[in-house]
């Protein structure tokens, strides 16, 4: 949970961090590659002890194809989740030390609509981020699946995330993540909190899509017993 | 086969759809770098189950060199196709959702002459696709041929794809794939359609060209007998 | 303590060479990934010779996390901190060869207030300093921490460096490495010197804070005997 | 011979064509990864035949160090070198379909002087081939010093090669490499002829320097007998 924790406010932290105070100076190409190079280096460094999960939707998938029991998914929603605040609250505190910084707008929260760079309507924000989230925990599913060739998950989970973010960011800024959108929603405040349950919702549903589809395309060698896969 | 229909879908879902719907954002460079990496994503994902081909070019060379049979070679083909219309179907779902985008214009299609940007006349698109698709296919054959080292395969292949795309993308938008060129272009219909052949044509004899250098320059250890490469 | 010297040297010749020579040219974008990218490429060349430290905050953490012992931390450091200097009297040699560059400013320095692109204040910069070196030194100790997966140790440490200088190449050019600070400083002279020690204190701090943390949440498999990770 | 002819002409096709075709949609930071990510590829996909030298100035690095003969070096570089002018060739045929490309300029060619983005003089661009192909064959004679982790080689060899470009391309448009200026300078010809010598012998002074270098930061495991590095 500590792992979960901590790696969910470096995630929302760098990756909304790269939003918010780097934009003019990296692009989108830049906060996108910045949000799958920290799950990158966070897959790698916290992967062997928690999974490294940081998204409630990971771990929704994760739990549907019974990689971890409903205790210890509640567990690390809620570490998620309080690490996502966490994360954005610290991000908070230094984009306020930079002067003429607008914190009061959007503060990297995710959008549609108005709120959104080419102003996607409902429907398409919700089928963007489901196929969006769909992409990313497939890929997660499906690359920790055979335990031998754990050394390598850490390279597609991270360009994975990449690619969603290439994509997404002129649709809604790309949430594929509840944590990460709860956080900056927070801080945001008004129609970022209106908005979240999108983000909420459509990435839950990619990922239990993602759980299903991996069911289907990778059967067997997942029935292995399931203490084996708990985390103490 | 549903790994390919579904692994051809993403490929065109997100390489097309980052021209698409974040051209503005991420430019040449980051469609460049969507299309490699979603294919590194696939390449671990689902590369164990059916090889990550996705592209009729790449089964085209894999069948030449002798790893997989006519009759999968034919239903690998066949799952791309329907999975490239598909992915397209999906992102044009997605595109309409946004208000004022264009999407019936070229819609991620390839294109020579007129529809190249820098207007490429028909001999120099069809060489240019062919040695790209050329560079592709011979580092998929080469990088899949020693069975043991199967964990680092992805990461020169999805490098690979982005290498054909940050050279061809102002030539013909960069094909090396008919699948990939055959979902937009039905949609985009008029002159994708009329100039379909060519992103047909050239990828696969320049597949069936790096079949026969990659026989020459890494001869041997191929010879393992033929079923043992076939795919449930 | 010559692949530190070495290392050292490296880094801040190419990647303070990018900020000083191809600024223009390849963007904030160009630059993260170009301190990064030498850090990868140096991981995997000095790795198994030194450990690839190159930054005296690294040095710190791994001291503190008991992987060398203070004697050799000490030459380490000496090593790293020459190196720095040695890297930028080269880059000075090369920048001056170039035609009205102008090599008397920042010359690639870290800064903050006026000599920060987006004018963050003292402490944001601490605070930014300490988070983003917290991130890079944590990522190193803990995929350093299992001796078996040696191999990937490389791809994070040098990804988690771009990371860091995509957030805070605006906020302060990003340093998390006193001798990258100390290297350029000693050339652009004034207030690059006064501010200094700010880009010492933080990464130091960060580090610790670092070392910390990674023993919560990596508990029990780093108590190997202590010379066994001596170097000799 | 076969695999470093086509190994050095797809490196100057693809390299020196995003240079040529693709400058304008990729810039700079395009240009290095192409180069970069080609390299990457060539060296998982020919490495384990004939070792991916793919340039006179590894080839020199590695006789240096013992791990080939010179017999085996002289075939080498005149398989690059011809591999060199033909990748250039191909590409030449490729830019003339391309209507209003400017082909009788330097076409990718390398320069200084004049013929540098910011007008480096000759000095300048001697001691920066030479550090910058300091770091790339250093890099290659460091991470193949141990057969064991042969699969992690070509990352760092191609990401080293990204790097020299990210701070080289303004300064010289980065050669490091004989074959790679030669090839486009017998097309551009006059001024790219005239100033060919500096990118043969500076990248040959710096991989002879990387050679005495790593032998002294590397010292012993390279004691192997030789016959056993030889390729057939």
């Amino acid at each position: 949970m500590a792992a979960e924790f901590l790696g969910t406010l470096l995630l929302v932290f760098f990756g909304v961090g790269a939003a918010v105070l780097a934009a003019e100076y990296v692009g989108s190409l830049g906060i996108a590659l910045t949000f799958g190079f920290v799950m990158l280096a966070l897959a790698y460094a916290i992967g062997p002890i928690s999974g490294s999960h940081v998204n409630p939707a990971v771990t929704l998938g994760m739990f549907l194809a019974g990689r971890l029991d409903l205790d210890l998914a509640v567990k690390y929603w809620i570490a998620q989740l309080v690490g996502g605040i966490a994360g954005a609250a610290l991000l908070f505190l230094v984009a306020k030390q930079v002067p003429g910084l607008e914190t009061s707008g959007s503060f990297g929260s995710n959008g549609f609509g108005d709120r959104s760079a080419v102003h996607i309507n409902t429907g398409g924000a919700f089928v963007a981020e489901l196929i969006l989230t769909f992409l990313f925990v497939y890929t997660v599913l499906a690359v920790t699946h055979k335990v031998a060739v754990v050394g390598f998950d850490g390279l597609p989970i991270g360009i994975a995330l990449a690619v969603v973010h290439l994509v997404g960011i002129p649709l809604t800024g790309t949430s594929v993540n509840p944590a990460r959108s709860l956080g900056p929603a927070v801080f945001a405040g008004g129609a970022a909190l209106t908005q979240l349950w999108l983000f909420i919702v459509a990435p839950l549903v990619g990922a239990a899509v993602a759980a299903y589809v991996h069911m289907i395309t990778h059967p067997q060698p997942n029935r292995r017993p399931r203490r084996e896969m708990r985390v103490s």
